[in-house]
């Protein structure tokens, strides 16, 4: 948490921005496994955290602009509450650590609203179901005609993406813990180890350092598989281990890196090639980095050296810049290049990538670049990843070769040769700087030289 | 995964204990952590799984007994799903894996409610805010005001608290599993070391032999504070640490095990004269297992053992008989002997304790009896934890001397003494034979001896 002027200064930042109306937070509340008693990890909304700072369930905060004042709504422990889950700080001790010193109880909420009817109200997309129920009880919104706030979106947006100096130091210390969780796999990656094995040392790894997952880990002899969350292979020698793994640490913010290891102690000739190109196109992405350039045009720098790298290994053919207008490339890098990065791995994805990575501008329906998470111009205090991937996935090149697509930029012949290959993908952490990009924690290895090293 | 027979059968009983009507089943589907594509670990419904094995999200299933049929309904994979989560087996190939023929696309699911308007349709308590909107959705059920069978809970209990010798297998590897992860801790707990890397610790075992956890971990020197999720101590010498934790297995089953450590290499007398105490409660309920005694009787066994060993320390005087009828030992014990156990840590806690653990009969509601979950006659084929425990929990101390309550029972003078003194818990699980009770799994360390050789 960080200290009560940071959270004000923030409300007030977006009150300036809306203007007027009545903005509506829910935050997160338990959520049952088997039962409702036992729940998942707690995790608070992000945009609560953001704004409230107060990681508990139960809790919901208005900022009514037009009568001036912010209320959180949420109640008191109970002695039952003492016994099972201990002594814990008052809600309003815990407000007043945020800056807030109007604490009700939650039944109030509907009341306030309801006699605030002729205000606008303003509240953000319900991504979980007890947002969708309590959007219905509340305001009367009904499950799949619910209406978020797009001035509301686009105000939250534009004060997430923006990093502070007090934020970074907080995604720093979850890349250093990102890091260690894939440095200690690297060293440990064996045949004799299930997949599951690995995923544990990764897991532990993070737990250790009291740090959380920010998603489910990959970790994975099909690397070709882009969010492969199965586990049960025996690592083999001779396939690449691909990971992709992150830790939130307790003020919620996230690290997300993926890194890609021979099971042998070295590369196969065939597979260095192919990392040597994923290498090119990591490199050349993190040298393009500077405030002003569309993180498209990043994206097909990159995937500019896939094509040519292809090229050079005889899978492609012909004009490299036609190929890649085409997104013939995208048969081997299917997802983008990158992502915002904040307190969700994904930052606001349940706002829609079109308002956080594309400014509200729309986005390509090509293959390939349609999973690109970011477009927009580069601003300093956007925090985002790089991690293009090689991948060669029998089905996609079956379906592709099936329906005879780009026969003119891809040699099917020759791909054949790469068919169980499986994929690479390696993934940094950057911060947009006046002059360029910073990475964000510790390095981890990138090129075939500096994973066998660890081996 | 069980043979198809095993579903099959478990479906041909609840039909005909059922006799009539459409039994509906929701599955569960992913729950999204921060954004709705950031899922939490997916868990399948415990009685979907029961009766229709799958584990996969979407999937819905309908047994009408009136028209004899069984449908599963779910969608086939599209190529973006294999492209981001790999080649899967059909919905059909594992819908026959389960010996169900009959699988339809999830959309004809309400019409097929619809057609059906005149058959009385069966459903389950909703304990996630998924299950709800579906309800709304498919039965126009408004949450807050939905209506679960009563017959189909009670069918369901009669036969999920009935453990077959296949579960059984399932639960003791659970079992074993959960007693590594109580093992591993107990000998690595020291000064030196945080909650959070004991808790790591634990979960590691659990990940490394392909297991989740069972319910969120418990390791705190805090054991005073039943459920305690929090990690952030650093243990220290002198105090006790407890934990509760265990492992849930790839076929669902849980297992479920406490223990109790010293920081320190040894116990202190005091914390030894305590320790013998919890261990004879837990030694008279076990030997005490027996088919056709009640639950409630276990407990006040071991409840009798906790109150004549605080009056052996002076905290506790008076009548024994009296004491334990009255409820006074709930202040050193506020929870129950045990629960059920099988695929839910708390088997079936979603359907109510007056189904699972009392028969439907009323439950006590005196402080300390109202938390026993399970009440009824024991019956061969129960799976189900022994877990007495002894705590003493400042606030509840200062609430009850203030309010002057049992002070008949209890020497208020006398317990300022152990004031700071935390809580110990020890816990198996246990299957009810035709004779007695049979422990599942691996031994933990159960007695101060046993523990401190493994320190």
């Amino acid at each position: 948490m960080f200290q009560s002027s940071t959270y004000k200064s923030r409300r007030e930042t977006l009150k300036k921005e809306m203007g007027s109306g009545l903005l509506l937070f829910l935050g997160n509340d338990d959520m049952g496994l088997h039962y409702a008693d036992n729940a998942f990890r707690y995790r608070q909304d992000s945009t609560f955290l953001y704004y409230f700072g107060i990681s508990s369930a139960g809790l919901s905060a208005v900022i009514d602009i037009d009568n001036d004042t912010t209320i959180l709504f949420g109640d008191e422990l109970t002695m039952d509450h003492i016994i099972w889950m201990g002594v814990q700080p008052t809600l309003v001790d815990k407000a007043s650590q945020v800056g807030i010193t109007n604490v009700r109880p939650s039944k109030e909420l509907s009341n306030y609203l309801a006699k605030n009817k002729g205000q606008t109200i303003h509240h953000l997309p319900a991504y979980r179901a007890e947002h969708q129920l309590k959007f219905l009880a509340l305001l009367n919104e009904q499950p799949g005609s619910q209406n978020p706030s797009i001035p509301l979106i686009q105000a939250v947006v534009k004060q997430r993406n923006i990093k502070t100096s007090e934020e970074i130091v907080e995604i720093e210390k979850a890349c250093n813990i990102t890091a260690d969780m894939h440095i200690a796999a690297t060293k440990a990656i064996s045949a004799d180890l299930y997949e599951y094995e690995v995923a544990a040392l990764i897991e532990y790894t993070a737990a250790k350092n009291n740090a959380e997952l920010s998603f489910a880990t990959i970790a994975s002899i099909n690397g070709q598989t882009l969010h492969n969350h199965y586990h049960g292979n025996k690592c083999k020698d001779g396939r690449l281990f691909l990971i992709d793994a992150g830790a939130e640490v307790p003020s919620g913010y996230a690290g997300d890196m993926s890194s890609t290891v021979p099971v042998s102690k070295h590369f196969t000739a065939k597979q260095r090639a192919v990392y040597e190109i994923q290498n090119r196109m990591h490199l050349a992405a993190v040298a393009g980095i500077k405030p002003g350039l569309p993180f498209t045009e990043l994206h097909n720098i990159a995937m500019r050296e896939l094509a040519e790298g292809m090229k050079e290994l005889g899978i492609m053919k012909g004009n490299i810049d036609e190929a890649v207008r085409e997104g013939a490339h995208a048969l081997f890098c299917p997802h983008g290049l990158g992502h915002m990065m904040g307190l969700d791995v994904h930052d606001m994805e349940n706002f829609g990538e079109q308002w956080v990575g594309y400014d509200g501008k729309p986005k390509s329906t090509q293959f390939g670049r349609a999973s690109l998470r970011l477009g927009q111009p580069l601003k300093p205090g956007f925090v985002h990843t790089i991690e293009p991937g090689i991948y060669f996935i029998p089905d996609l090149i079956d379906k592709w070769k099936g329906e005879h697509l780009h026969t003119d930029f891809i040699n099917y012949d020759e791909l054949e040769k790469y068919r169980d290959f499986g994929g690479i993908r390696n993934e940094e952490d950057y911060l947009v700087t006046e002059t360029g990009g910073k990475r964000l924690g510790k390095k981890i290895p990138l090129t075939p030289e500096e994973v066998e090293a660890l081996r």
